[in-house]
């Protein structure tokens, strides 16, 4: 599933219900595919651990990665019951220096 | 203790245990004090809900603010047993424009 996402989009890694670990291999991976940045998704819960990722990525694997910019916002979504929710939404941008 | 915190070192509201609309409440509060910019403070898991807490204040509180700024790092934290943990922080500045 997450494994589509990626390759739809390319350079975006969206965060999900899978451990820290394989989103931070993820987020390698695409940056020594020659990818110069790559963005990190996340929505509510998950948006800690999108944080998470970006800091693992950059302070213990590729050194020379940075944060290049952080976006918040809102996206409504339809419950199990058709009410509208609001929840968060983060987008991290990393790159090579 | 937040109230102390935040007296400490006005302009910041640290996200902790209570629901988030008691920190909308007092980025509301400060900011309709006369700051012109406050910053949203939180870490590991609560950093989704400083991201609630930026959302509901700029889109349903005060409509004239947006996010001026966001910065992610890692703080070291020692754990009741001695052991050194890295956890995320997430620091939010949000303005009037």
């Amino acid at each position: 599933m997450d494994q589509t996402k990626q390759k739809n989009k390319t350079n975006t890694v969206y965060i999900g219900k899978k451990p820290t670990m394989a989103y931070v291999l993820a987020c390698i991976t695409q940056l020594s595919e020659g990818n110069s940045e790559i963005t990190i998704r996340a929505r509510g819960r998950t948006i800690s651990q999108a944080v998470d990722v970006a800091e693992v990525v950059r302070n213990k694997f590729v050194k020379d990665a940075s944060v290049k910019n952080i976006v918040i916002g809102t996206e409504e979504l339809e419950s199990k019951d058709g009410q509208m929710l609001n929840v968060s939404s983060i987008e991290i941008v990393l790159g090579r220096k």
